[in-house]
């Protein structure tokens, strides 16, 4: 079984990983972020549903993660064929449209269908392990081939200053297994030694990036400042960023990339300014079945109270829900955007780096398309 | 003197006016908005200026009248030279850098340098009302000739469905005297009973889209709907905006529009989307002595404070002060943005709508150019 521990720090590089015990499943306790950071131990198939469903854990290959150790967590619990149904059904019912989650749960599920009872445990335990391990490597290869843009960048700059990357919303590892996907190029470049500053966008109206991306690059000493969601154009208008790098829920086949609300306004000033602006994801989020991404993704319409109301601790250190609206106020909040591929320079992904266009992405995944 | 109070309504329809004993100056506390509607008695020059100070009041034009009324409370108290002397040095001292308010100053002092003292107070109290009312005629002039541009659009639209407009920032009444300068159109077509609903930016970080707009939207019984900053970009993607109008705090002789940070973006996407842009000001926030206003407006730049902590209303009532980000992170704070010429359809001022061009300008303002 893979070393799911970071013995080399007090912090964890992993959002999820086992227990000593060999059969507890450790994660973060996210929605205690950026205020408190503690763990939480996943003990059956309901911790891990729960965990699911109360966004302890969220980003959709973490979901995903999560949701197989689950399924390992009820095989060790209960390996019989009823047992594995009930855990598989009481998982998919936590969050119905994520897909990550549909297919993990899946990929175990399968693997366990040819198995004895007996030997359930283990092989679940092994696959979850697998789609663990493997998302961490693509995360790993989106920050490899993204390391080579910002390098560019710096020796375009005469290696002299400080790479500027403005990010939106958290692709961080805190939504993955490790690395991110936004941040993978990031932590790469900051590893091998390139000065960088990151510009966070707060990323309103859950505010991932001034909570998530602001701690988890806190956590690893990477220089940032949190900015509004506002301030990017101003800052690309004067020279002060040298790329952008978001993430992206799903990407059509053509290169329009979803992403968290505000991202397209990103990409506005990018190209207005001159900036190159890239998306760092997994092919699995490549949704090859459509083209116009503003025509064809759906954009989720959520619950008007987080945009009227915002969570932040208080002077006494109580975490607290405050109103900024006027009582009554009506609001509405949609939660994610589009931005067309014309203003996308690149899609940065786990086998290099593609033009935001049919052509592009098809010389990179041919077997995709 | 002026009527200045509506009594059709329990509401102000100006944010500053005239007690009843004819002496005492009456504001609306806007430091308590949107979680509480009080208005503050101004007795004495230190009122005054301490209001300003506080932000009681805030606007470059109501910061104006008020300064002129503080130096009719100044005159009221002290009409000799060294009163004088003294009530605009403390009105100066408020806010060093608000150009409105030492205009509003030296118009009221200049008046007063002829007049022997026991003519003062009287002459002050006239000065001041004179430049409250000057600022809302101008105000519902702009409103006016905006209106045309509202109307316009509905019919274009065959008078059917609403016609949706986004702002962002508060530029309205509760920054002039009364109607405001990006609201007064949107005013005037409610009140010509056009069917209209506004898109209100909350406008982080100090979120006067969500306090003050909603506010004097909602008093005012003006349809309207509170987005993230983030969200506009979206909404005109899928047409869901006809047009954008926004205030101005400094504006080029070309026509480059200095606002609220994050005015700049909106009107990159109404750019991308074919949607109207509109800035609407006085001609006095013009500043006919630059061009190019990315290069020649300085921004400044505020508290990190304002970004990483935000102030609303906990369930108890209680409104409290919380910190979005984890303990100790790095924020930037730019206050405002420029938008290029280009990206404006027009500037909607008290003499009418110029094209966003130096020439389009002169044009209206032959006398200033």
């Amino acid at each position: 079984m893979a070393d799911w521990t970071d013995v080399s720090s007090d912090r964890p590089t992993r959002t999820i990983w086992l227990h000593d015990d060999g059969r507890t499943v450790v994660v973060i306790d996210q929605t205690l972020l950026p205020h408190a950071f503690e763990t939480l131990d996943l003990k059956t198939v309901e911790d891990a549903a729960v965990a699911i469903e109360t966004m302890v854990v969220r980003g959709a290959p973490l979901i995903g993660a999560t949701a197989a150790y689950g399924m390992a967590l009820g095989m060790a619990a209960d390996p019989s064929d009823a047992g594995l149904e009930a855990a598989a059904a009481r998982l998919l019912r936590t969050r119905p449209t994520a897909i990550n989650l549909h297919w993990a749960v899946g990929v175990v599920a399968d693997a366990m269908a040819l198995l004895p009872p007996a030997a359930r445990a283990e092989a679940a335990y092994t696959a979850a392990a697998d789609i663990a391990d493997d998302d961490a490597a693509m995360c790993s290869a989106i920050g490899d081939h993204g390391l080579r843009i910002i390098e560019e960048i710096w020796e375009a700059k005469g290696g002299t200053g400080v790479v500027q990357v403005l990010t939106h919303c958290n692709a961080g590892w805190l939504a993955t297994v490790e690395w991110g996907t936004a941040t993978a190029p990031i932590y790469k470049a900051f590893e091998a030694g390139i000065p960088i500053h990151v510009w966070v966008d707060e990323t309103r109206p859950r505010n991932q990036g001034a909570s998530l991306t602001a701690w988890e690059l806190g956590d690893r000493g990477v220089p940032h400042s949190v900015i509004v969601d506002n301030a990017g154009g101003h800052l690309m208008q004067h020279g002060m960023v040298d790329l952008c790098i978001v993430g992206s829920d799903r990407t059509t086949a053509a290169g329009d990339v979803g992403n968290k609300i505000g991202t397209y306004l990103k990409a506005l000033a990018a190209r207005d300014n001159g900036v190159p602006f890239y998306a760092a994801l997994p092919s699995s989020s490549i949704d090859w079945s459509i083209t116009d991404g503003v025509a064809a993704i759906p954009i989720e319409e959520r619950d008007a109270a987080e945009v009227t109301h915002v969570r932040g601790q208080a002077p006494d250190g109580s975490v607290v829900t405050v109103r900024l609206t006027p009582a009554g106020t009506a609001a509405r909040n949609y939660a994610f955007d589009v931005t067309p591929a014309r203003l996308v320079t690149g899609i940065i992904t786990e086998r290099g780096v593609a033009p935001a266009s049919r052509e592009g992405l098809a010389s990179l995944f041919p077997d995709m398309t």
